[in-house]
């Protein structure tokens, strides 16, 4: 994968998506009829959400979670009716009642947990930015392979039926020919000792928020860019305060963004063709529901089922079950344009982890 | 006026404002009780919804138009009951009944229309985009300084009661510091031999419609970017029919924009600050009413007259009657730093016009 900078902005690969990783699990462990045991490597927020969503699913179940601490994990174990607490991520991998790891730390810590939990024969979903950069994403995706272990990143917005159904509908052409998709996504985390402002935890905007509309046209788009170009503001720690930007795709689409720590934004999102236009209401990230504006008709407000994590944990199970080792949504060239994308982004913005340098 | 060309985009001149230019005329023609006599050069829509609005003003009259054949300056002289009609520009300048010119051309001749119009003694109100380029606006504000006559940019969005109400909320700091704002501005302009898709009559979205979403950010913050960076598609002609791009104002302040001749856009515009948003309703240039949503309080929805043309007009008038040369709200320095924005985007779209070859 090379990337070309030209001056005004970060020319992007134009290869072609290589095809989809086919390689089956050989001893595959899960037969259908027997629950795919989750392990939770993590404890805050969205660990609690995931954990909460896979103990309401059928043929799921989750029993483990690791943690720095015995107590940190005794005490998320406790809370959410998890059997066993470990107080490191390599024993919560060397547990072997455990089949799938959910990475859901900083993304300072994806890549080695990522590696490890691979390494261990374990399969992965780790959460979103995926890795610091595209070289950290292709050893996880490497090490996937090498251990013929399913491994995805959790972008769980293109699982959201309402936005699934959106991107059917463009492919359809319901709305012509796409000439510009916008979306924005900023928040007031003020807090400087949290995890966002945080240079060594790899914070910031763009890898938290910033990705989100930045990869929400290549979803509905089913694109990667050939262009991007963004602008921003650092905080004194180094990290993105807020970033705009825009991108070009290979069909002609236009696209803009914002992520920002400072403020509040509209969240939603809005893709104009040349026969009409939707209108994403928000969060866009994981919307339930939509406006379509067609040329010469009444606008039509369309309302979808949200079971928010729950959809993109079925299918990486469903994927699993099926001896894939990884997504055919999110797919690992999917993850590493997106990663190439936060690099690009970055670059020009002038972020650059400690651990990077 | 300096500028800078950095890697990534196009750095602007970052020098402040000059003072306004507040010479008076010598010979002030128009007494507070005589009407300002209008000549309309050019006779397209524009050109009648002014007539029209003019027509319905105190204190102002329009005596004459003129066009490249009398027949058509009959025609429009008839239609909106105008005294005189001209069958070319000079023998419309060069009419001693005739104060004002308002010209109302493609762009391609606004330069040599304004030039003559002041040349001959006429104050000259000019419609937006200015001109083609950096250059004709800086010989164009020289003639007006020569001739001491007074000339303004019609950037009637500047003069909207709503938009003048969301400046002064933006100012009192009624959502915090300005984080973002965003706008767009896309119209379906299909027609291959309209003067948007023609090179020769420097067409294109961004002089046109997409000047409208550059510099809103710049009228609501009462400042200049100080880099911007944008992205585009022209069509086989040359001119752009879809351009997005990003700007960074020195308040820290971060903008995109988005325009195109292709498709319809939503023409609403946000700013998001750190205690709240004001979501703008469309169409943003010419609004009549907007939502403040500040932090802890219920949304509020204002509503605000809004008369259009007459305002700019107004305004003119009553600077041309308190002996001014030019506005103090659209000022010449305004003007010139709208067209570097126009010339920086042109040059990273590379969209250049025929007469600049």
């Amino acid at each position: 994968m090379s990337t070309i900078q030209s001056l005004n902005g970060s020319k992007l690969s134009s290869a072609a998506p290589k095809p989809l990783e086919n390689a089956r699990i050989s001893a595959m462990p899960h037969k259908s009829t027997s629950p795919l045991r989750w392990g939770i490597a993590s404890t805050g927020g969205i660990a609690e959400q995931m954990t909460r969503t896979i103990h309401a699913m059928p043929g799921a179940e989750v029993v483990a979670v690791g943690s720095r601490s015995q107590k940190t994990a005794d005490r998320f174990a406790s809370k959410f009716n998890v059997p066993r607490a470990h107080p490191s991520h390599t024993d919560l991998c060397n547990d072997p009642n455990v089949d799938i790891i959910y990475v859901a730390s900083p993304h300072s810590e994806h890549h080695d947990m990522t590696v490890i939990a691979l390494n261990a024969g374990k399969h992965v979903v780790c959460e979103k930015a995926f890795a610091l950069n595209t070289g950290e994403a292709t050893e996880m995706i490497d090490a996937a392979r090498r251990n013929n272990r399913f491994l995805m990143e959790a972008m769980w917005t293109w699982f959201i039926p309402a936005v699934v159904d959106i991107r059917r509908r463009i492919i359809a052409g319901e709305i012509g020919k796409i000439v510009s998709i916008d979306a924005d996504f900023c928040l007031n985390i003020s807090d400087p000792n949290g995890r966002h402002r945080q240079a060594d935890l790899a914070g910031g905007a763009m890898l938290d928020l910033g990705i989100y509309p930045l990869t929400f046209p290549c979803f509905v788009l089913g694109e990667h860019p050939d262009e991007v170009k963004a602008i921003g503001r650092l905080t004194d720690g180094g990290v993105d305060a807020t970033v705009a930007g825009v991108a070009t795709f290979p069909s002609g689409a236009i696209s803009t963004f914002q992520t920002s720590l400072d403020a509040v934004s509209g969240h939603g999102a809005r893709i104009v063709g040349t026969m009409g236009r939707i209108d994403v209401d928000p969060p866009f990230w994981f919307t339930s529901s939509f406006t379509v504006h067609s040329h010469g008709a009444n606008p039509r407000h369309i309302t979808m089922p949200n079971e928010g994590l729950a959809h993109e944990a079925a299918h990486a199970m469903e994927r699993i079950r099926n001896g894939h080792i990884q997504s055919n949504v999110v797919t690992w060239d999917a993850t590493l344009q997106t990663m190439q994308l936060l690099d690009a982004v970055r670059k020009q913005v002038g972020v650059v982890y400690p651990s990077e340098r």
